[in-house]
């Protein structure tokens, strides 16, 4: 029986510690309100994801980025006809969501809490640096992170250079997040544990598991681990660990 | 006759390796030109200044957050009577300053493929993590850094975190930029070696510094180093070492 030794645990941070998706989607909503005499809603949020893609590898993730690409997709949406409060009013969406306050998902405080009592913990994300670090400090979850790490790319290179720097070999350590992606393949790829937390709405909504079973999915050949909620954290690495 | 042991070099990036506030610079002139009906010059850039500092702690440094506040200080300059199709023309101006390719200072090239041979070098700046990273990427002297590091605050417990990951201890650590206050200050407080190069835009044009003398400075009681030009630092290191 092959008992792997664990010694550190990363956390992505928006929708695996907080919600944050949901806060996108509610302000493209007002964005197709505003465009409504342009573009249909499906039309005006499909626009403004191609000018997102394009402004990609210019802007980098997050929500700065994510405003300054709805003011551009407005203006192009409009024909130029959009008036300039309404543009200025999307730079106030935007600084809302800047302003907001994490939302902990149900079950973070206290798994964390139980976590780094036994773990070495960082959050793991990528975007903007200013607006993540800021979320974790307002968090209320911070102290319980022994690093922050704010990657622009998260890929097999990222991973294995964040975890050089902290001397963790990839076998003793597990990441947990809500994409697959992101998360959970580059991670496997390096020889470490990938834990996949779907990120799904109904999550507010507490729900017993009294008979769930720990259970793994095979993607492209790599093997990991797929949990309904952060509680079950707990209970998955203190078996990882054979306890 | 004490003799540091040289581990590391850190180089601020923006006004250090590369032009950069120039680039600031010019943009704000545009900016003043576009509202120039409102108000005068001076004035213009003084409500924008105002702007980007009350937006500081949401917003962080770097272009993305001077454009959105840009956009901000130009609807409240003009009472909201700007044009939508003059907001963007900001937007797009930022967007030009986010794609233009880092222009290298004077020697850099040359002086960092001569340290990288001895030295373990590390890119320290802050602001916009993918801005920096795209820059240092695309500068063409990536390859002679071993890390680059973009921190939110260039604060001596930032710096104690970094040279910590790296296994660096402070005394062995020069730390080179053209702030007192962000790349000096806080490594000398750790008791690194800092080392002040002004940022001017003299330095373009080359000028022989033919019986230049290396001299320190002090400021609120920190003793650091300062020099005419990043060709200073090899001579500088080689001295600190005693060879």
């Amino acid at each position: 029986l092959e008992v792997p030794l664990i010694r550190a645990l990363g956390f992505d941070a928006d929708d695996t510690l907080w919600h944050n998706e949901d806060h996108f989607a509610a302000t493209e909503d007002a964005f197709a309100d505003l465009l409504s005499r342009w573009a249909t809603p499906e039309d005006a949020k499909e626009a403004l994801l191609a000018t997102e893609t394009q402004n990609l590898e210019l802007f980098g993730y997050g929500v700065k980025s994510f405003t300054l690409s709805m003011i551009e997709a407005a203006m192009e949406l409009s024909g130029g006809a959009i008036e300039a409060s309404d543009l200025v009013m999307l730079l106030e969406r935007g600084k809302a969501m800047l302003a907001r306050p994490a939302e902990l998902l149900p079950g973070v405080e206290q798994v964390l809490s139980e976590l780094a009592k036994h773990y070495f913990l960082i959050v793991i994300t990528k975007g903007d640096l200013h607006h993540q670090e800021r979320k974790v400090q307002m968090s209320g979850v911070a102290h319980f992170f022994n690093a922050i790490e704010v990657i622009s790319e998260k890929d097999p290179n990222s991973y294995a250079r964040l975890l050089d720097r902290h001397n963790i070999i990839p076998s003793e350590f597990v990441m947990i997040g809500n994409s697959v992606k992101s998360d959970v393949l580059p991670v496997v790829h390096l020889g470490g544990i990938g834990v996949h937390i779907p990120y799904t709405f109904t999550w507010a909504h507490e729900h017993a598991h009294p008979d769930h079973e720990l259970h793994t999915r095979n993607v492209d050949g790599a093997r990991y681990w797929e949990l309904d909620s952060i509680r079950e954290v707990p209970e998955l690495v203190q078996r990882l660990a054979g306890s």
